[in-house]
């Protein structure tokens, strides 16, 4: 399996990406990895990873990208002006076929339209849509969806979002009927806005998916369904606030141990557990968003990870490859879809109001 | 101060209004509260009061009201057969000037409507708008609305949600010179709903306001704003999933001492400090959602809360008394609304498509 890495996206820049592939190339003989960057800088990298990492290098081959997308250039910039980009050039990897799936760490407005230019959409389907899987209760996940590419959106791309999370869970997961729920304000037919309600009739007509109905926000994190529905705006409030939450709540368990436990002994006794804790809160153990609808597969790494989260959407990537998610989009999109709701060609095309992850 | 209670609201009934109602007189006798539900069930729940709550009886009223609104019932139908509800009586009550404010756990949308009738709105604003406090990082509280009376939203009632947060930030909290902030899915100026970036440039012509801009989901539990404003439906939606995440998150902490620590003794050292950390995160702790916009004061309880929970929002209810909340935003809001951006009239009225708390 060939991936290729815009080795440049992301807080932490090529120190994360190069060993994150590094790693993934450890724990699998099989990757091929292609950097995207300026060459002399990734081969410092390479040259400088600890022990265990650096028999990997032989498995990841350095492709020259000489120019770099900041994080707060436009979308529309970077189509216009991003063409020697390690982003741009990773894509045209992917494009070419020289590689199975593209991975960034970088500006994800900028990274959906590149993408969408590189690798085109499954037929219908006029943008892509961003999803990721959360945390739920009794060690469970959910994927959310969409995260931000879509602020405004009609029944149409809502239900378009369903039939695509469904496909996912189904073909990824291995989930055989995914329970699939419409975020609400309420969970009577009467709550929410028009599109929400247009969009909850038209899936009870859709054939041969688990559809729940209306899901309030606490029922998101309480697992009562395996793939929620909603609007970017909404999804990317949601997925950043609950960061938020999780980092400040982690953060009051260690003070209130801190602040109480006057003995030492008890203290080193917490350690463990607390550690144990914060990485099972860790948000970045799920890293690897998905964009669901474009003809080819891109997975989008959380800009603030670590090598370790690099490593996670890296195989988030293999896993989407080895299930051939588009074909899958592909084959059973359009004729999933309620035959009374054809998709409206009224969609927004305003990559730069759209979302940063 | 005397307080009009809806005692018949929320999952618990009136043994949770009843107590809490006891437990705020005994804090401040110079409370007097009234009683809203069936005289026979409410006297019996008076009798059975434990010994220190019991003393309280005496500025305990009640007010017979044989019927009681559903958690289902939609807000059309609360206006049409409502009339002799607990909720309903105790909304006359304070319109007719025998009470200082009104408390109810009862079902939201039919207690903005009923309110609405019953008390008129402060010139200007066609809707109430819906806010509560959330915690923040290092101790910190933040007013965020609306939460879900107001679920499409135009750029001048974000605008308004701006200036009634401030007012209310101002007087009731006390806060000089509250930082407010527009909810969004980044912080550039081209991200997001034409409505936000709307309202943003206008209340960048707003005098007087600490405005930062725009705020993201993961800011708000960051504690960088004193107000952060959002249509309803996804403030609806962010605290929903806040409740729902911190719940699973405290399950989560209890299960990670409980899975590794082989001690009994460590685990029994653990445990004052989980039942300290369990209440800090206690969502009930800033019980109470204002219902900004009416002539009147009406506090919205949590449906979910128990007699703790709901002594918090008759706390929260007489605060907003003493500073006169609704004539504060009479004289003010008027006036600092932008010169360019009249309030259009175009409000949706659907009260029965609004949320549930």
């Amino acid at each position: 399996m060939r991936i290729a890495v815009d080795a440049m996206g992301g807080d932490k820049g090529p120190r994360a990406t190069v060993a994150g592939a590094a790693r993934a190339v450890i724990e699998d003989p099989q990757l091929d990895i292609q950097l995207f960057g300026p060459a002399g800088l990734l081969d410092d990298e390479i040259s400088r990873l600890p022990r265990p990492l650096a028999a990997a290098a032989s498995h990841l081959h350095l492709c020259d990208a000489p120019d770099i997308i900041p994080a707060d250039m436009r979308a529309s910039q970077a189509l216009r002006r991003g063409h020697a980009s390690s982003m741009a050039r990773m894509l045209d990897c992917v494009a070419a076929g020289e590689a199975d799936v593209g991975v960034s760490s970088g500006n994800t407005g900028a990274l959906m339209a590149l993408s969408r230019r590189a690798l085109g959409m499954v037929p219908g389907v006029p943008r892509p849509a961003i999803s990721t899987a959360i945390p739920t209760r009794g060690d469970g996940r959910c994927y959310l969806l969409d995260l931000g590419a879509n602020v405004d959106v009609s029944a149409e791309r809502l239900v378009d979002f369903a039939l695509m999370g469904d496909i996912m869970a189904r073909h990824v997961d291995g989930l055989a009927a995914p329970r699939i729920a419409l975020l609400n304000v309420g969970v009577e037919s009467t709550k929410g806005s028009l599109a929400v309600q247009q969009a909850d009739a038209a899936l009870r007509q859709v054939a041969g998916i688990d559809y729940l109905g209306f899901i309030e926000g606490d029922g998101v994190f309480a697992g009562q369904a395996d793939v929620v529905v909603c609007d970017g705006f909404v999804g990317n409030v949601l997925l950043k606030a609950s960061e938020g939450l999780a980092k400040m709540l982690v953060g009051r368990v260690q003070a209130t141990f801190e602040a109480h436990w006057g003995s030492r002994l008890v203290g080193m006794l917490a350690r463990p557990a607390l550690r144990r804790l914060k990485s099972e809160l860790d948000p970045v153990r799920y890293n690897g968003a998905s964009l669901l609808g474009l003809a080819g597969i891109v997975i989008k790494s959380h800009g603030s990870c670590d090598a370790q989260g690099f490593y996670y959407a890296l195989k988030r990537a293999s896993q989407e490859v080895s299930r051939d998610l588009p074909s899958r989009l592909e084959a059973e999109l359009d004729h999933r879809r309620p035959s009374s709701g054809p998709l409206s060609g009224g969609s927004v095309d305003m990559d730069d109001g759209q979302q940063e992850l």
